[in-house]
């Protein structure tokens, strides 16, 4: 059963990757699961057809049979719950692993965005450039921690797992920002991780969508 | 073997529940599993020992004999998974119910911390009132889906589950704001939950620590 999962006709990043959607594709790679892709619009992915899909309408779903499923980190869990490669098979460290999502979603990303938020909903205020500073004192907190944490190992828990790629992809949108840099172990795990044929492989996928829109 | 969580010794709410231990407890109720609490403070959760069970030194911690997990998520996951009663049997409805806690956690609550980050944190700044505002339209955006897709339904999707504690938990915050109100299915939908016998029992644990640190 090919999965179907979503993805934006039109890259907003300009092929950066940031989207949602790449951490799917990354996770279907690294188990060798072929997908299909249905672009959406900004316009559609807010009409009932794709609500019907994720209540919210936010870009991303995932359709395999009668199953369908939204969220990032729920989808990357599924995946990785039916498929080799990105859970250990040991209990304990399969739930560490999984705690290591659920961080990387709700407690590193969250400053994260507020950084975009600030910049792309914000950006015209007043009180922007203030604002800015004690966000990114707040990202830097947890990205102390998480450097701290992760030493000098290649990954956050023994091998590579959906963690690591739930996390390694909320910190690729800190790139502009150069806060990654202050971090150097962090820094060389994000790029560690892009050196993974399955990162490469969605990555371009992704990127190919992009090149599309743009010739079109 | 009994698990041991950790909880604030003295509640940031004044016993209303919004600590992250209350998750625990309530799925720890939920599916009659006994617990013991290990009671830390602002300044002990900082401490290494404590970060080496929460690396972010964020109040909430799980140990179960050799495993020690970190992320309401996480651990809310981990005894879903391990007890009858928090996630349905069949596996398309349980990736579902995974998708539920997913969107409480990375949907819903960001914008309900956000008034709190506004208030708290940034209470004293020019920007509040005016960012408060904002925040509140974001808040609703994601109340009003929620609330076209719960309908007259119990709960989010079939039987209550992991998915319903984690998002009735991430809307309690929101009492005091009043907006809540504004969507009545919701307001009931969290007073339904707080009916459950689970819930009253954790509620009542976490209140009674509260109550001793008061007296004492």
């Amino acid at each position: 059963m090919i999965p179907v999962i979503t993805a934006f006709e039109s890259s907003p990043d300009r092929g950066q990757g940031l989207a949602r959607d790449m951490r799917v594709r990354w996770a279907l790679e690294e188990v060798g699961q072929p997908y299909e892709v249905r672009l959406v619009s900004f316009q559609s992915m807010k009409e009932p057809a794709h609500r019907a899909r994720n209540p919210f309408g936010q870009i991303l779903t995932y359709e395999e049979g009668d199953l369908v499923l939204f969220e990032s980190g729920a989808i990357v869990l599924h995946i990785a719950e039916r498929h080799a490669g990105l859970l250990p098979n040991d209990a304990n460290a399969r739930s560490r692993a999984i705690a290591w999502m659920f961080a990387a979603l709700n407690t590193v990303e969250p400053p994260i965005l507020d950084l975009a938020v600030a910049k792309f909903l914000e950006g015209d205020k007043p009180w922007t450039a203030e604002r800015l500073e004690l966000i990114k004192e707040r990202i830097c907190k947890r990205l102390h921690d998480l450097s701290v944490r992760l030493g000098d190992a290649d990954w956050l828990d023994g091998a590579f797992s959906a963690g690591d790629l739930m996390m390694v992809h909320a910190l690729q949108r800190l790139k502009p920002s150069g806060l990654l840099g202050e971090y150097p172990n962090l820094a060389e795990y994000v790029a560690h991780a892009e050196e993974r044929p399955a990162f490469k492989r969605a990555f371009a996928a992704q990127l190919a969508v992009f090149a599309a829109s743009e010739s079109g």
